[in-house]
């Protein structure tokens, strides 16, 4: 019996954080769950970080995917804006390193061209291929099907293999840490 | 006896992160550690979180420190070097969050006026400043400097307050988790 590889994908925002879970078996994909994590604008910078953290990881904790699929963000013309997304963006990738999962990057481009087949396809497009893919029997909200849909992306561009992905993605390769 | 209250303090960089460990104690500041976390520019982007991540959780776990202060960061021209440093203040953020750290964040203009006095203060005029109210017998690098600074802007705007301190500071507060 083959082993689902299971995959998280993520779409970072600065408000809402998209989410999606499948399993790849062989070229097939089957719906885990889906969903997003939205912080308060009120809140605190640190405790909207915490949510996105902490959500993140139970996500983990729960369904034990072995690796993860994360969207790259356009800059926003707002620099306040793209620092915002940027910092819940870099909290999101945290979450995943810090719990080991292998991380791989998407461009909304590269996850178009593979769900939808053309690079300026629609938010709509999206979900509706999404829904056929998976066999949903609704449609999920734009942010959980961004997440399904980079989850796929990874799977698709992938396909066939699975067995032969690094499985440690990009993991921690080093860095300098210098205490004076 | 009273117990030192052990400040962390961290200055985010795309590239470096600064730190400093300071101990208060009533009005009293004592040196305990300090340096600069440095990731890789060819490194890929979980690669550099990871680093962050992983050598921020090191530094809790080996001097315990029980709040820690934030240095706020500038939007850039740049949109892409500000996405950047987004993600790896966000990835700063995340590591202290995720340990259960109380986190208070001050702009480079307050640490500025607490360590120097007045905010138009030059990067050298910080680390003079640092090496003096610390008792340093030599200068720290700029970034760890930074890392000080910030910390001791913490104990310097809650002067007699540390025990007064709202001990959870700004964890995380509700957001909203839905799945579909």
């Amino acid at each position: 019996m083959v082993q689902p590889l299971r995959i998280l994908g993520i779409d970072p925002g600065s408000r809402i954080t998209g989410f999606g879970i499948i399993d790849v078996v062989g070229g097939n994909h089957y719906y885990v769950a889906s969903g997003c994590i939205k912080t308060l604008p009120g809140d605190e910078l640190a405790g909207r970080i915490g949510v996105i953290v902490e959500n993140i990881g139970g996500l983990i904790r729960q369904y034990r995917p072995r690796q993860a699929a994360v969207e790259q963000v356009f800059v926003n013309a707002n620099p306040a804006a793209t620092l915002m997304l940027g910092q819940a963006r870099g909290a999101a990738l945290a979450a995943l390193v810090v719990q080991g999962l292998p991380v791989y990057e998407y461009t909304a481009l590269q996850v178009k061209q593979a769900v939808v087949g053309h690079g300026k396809a629609a938010k709509e497009q999206v979900q509706h291929m999404v829904v056929g893919m998976l066999g949903l029997s609704g449609t999920p909200q734009p942010d959980a099907a961004d997440g399904l849909a980079v989850a796929l992306t990874h799977a698709l561009r992938n396909r066939g293999l699975a067995g032969r992905l690094n499985p440690n993605g990009l993991t921690v390769k080093g860095g300098r840490f210098h205490e004076i």
